[in-house]
């Protein structure tokens, strides 16, 4: 994107940026987000602290960057040579294709569930997921800048579907979409965080009938 | 309890004992779970490393241990001596008085919910049990144990509750408790532990009002 760079330039640049996330993910995974450093995530890649120093004000912003990536690439299966260019270009946002709105909000809840249930389930994801929620957890910066980059875009589309929802006569006029969607979003960070139990299609799609449908008896 | 022991070696048991948790959730709060040892708990309660391997196993025991007994004094409000050393008798339970039942499922479900919102964020409790959860969330061995111990038990009064409710009418027969505690419980732990939003009372109603009512409109 950038005109003055020669192709060339450009595609070195991408390379490299894509092996720096990808040591800083490894790392994550193998020693832990404290344990991680930019001397580390550097040598691993095979580039100089400078050129990690030079795109990155610190290593939070490097694994960000580099879990951006991840569930950019995961969202979009296999990536190509050109997918994975383009995701490297603007990660924020790659993993917010929207939920549909087919006018049946139980089915599109459900898929969207699903595929929630499929990416917590989904072992490349797993480790670094955790190592970087766990470190949020204690380090409420870090967490803030967790729920900011990674978090609210997602949430903000459960608020735009059941907004929809409500105009449709499907979700009561007097629920606050913001809180609803944690019924949703809630039990399967909570089963997934702490192992409780098995995270399954059939669970979310009990949640979802559950939230919809409330449990108390219908008349 | 031990009717071998006079008095005052038994009072001093349970004084080492009360130091030990306190240093090990001192220890966890300032360093974090990983490089919390047991060498530094003896050296901060000011007992002998054998005092230690002589009533615990494991620095994850210590912990659990001193978590158990710090939730039951909180659930106790200002404990005073004699509380203390029964406490510190048998944690395990503590902390688990059971839900009411009034009869009115939204007012005890609403009650219950309050009261964790005010556990969760009562600050002699946040920070170790952040740093339990986060050890537990990338440590699956810790994580069961911490879900067996602590948690299990508290969602079991949770299926006790529903359970009774379904009896009543008040839940539908077709829902199962053990899934649809966590419309309650998941919302909570989410915000808590990520931070999204302000944990309040009108959160946990709202949470209880949306969970027993549906989001669907009722006829």
């Amino acid at each position: 994107m950038a005109p003055t760079k020669a192709p060339d330039s450009s595609r070195r640049s991408d390379r490299s940026r894509r092996a720096i996330h990808d040591a800083a993910l490894a790392l994550v995974t193998e020693v832990g987000y404290r344990r991680t450093t930019i001397e580390g995530i550097a040598a691993r890649a095979g580039v100089g602290k400078q050129t990690i120093y030079r795109w990155w004000p610190s290593k939070a912003a490097v694994l960000m960057d580099a879990f951006l990536d991840l569930a950019g690439r995961s969202a979009e299966g296999v990536g190509t040579e050109s997918e994975a260019e383009g995701a490297g270009e603007s990660g924020e946002g790659a993993q917010t294709p929207g939920i549909p709105d087919s006018g049946d909000l139980v089915a599109d809840l459900k898929l969207v569930l699903r595929a929630t249930v499929d990416e917590l389930n989904d072992p490349a994801l797993e480790a670094p997921t955790r190592a970087l929620t766990a470190e949020g957890i204690v380090d409420a910066k870090l967490g803030a800048e967790f729920v900011r980059k990674l978090l609210d875009p997602q949430l903000a589309l459960y608020v735009t579907r059941l907004g929809a929802a409500q105009e449709a006569g499907d979700v009561r006029a007097d629920i606050d979409p913001r809180i609803a969607l944690e019924l949703l979003i809630g039990p399967l960070m909570h089963r997934w965080l702490l192992r409780t139990l098995p995270l399954t299609h059939a669970y979310a799609d009990a949640i979802v009938d559950y939230a919809v449908g409330g449990l108390a008896p219908r008349p």
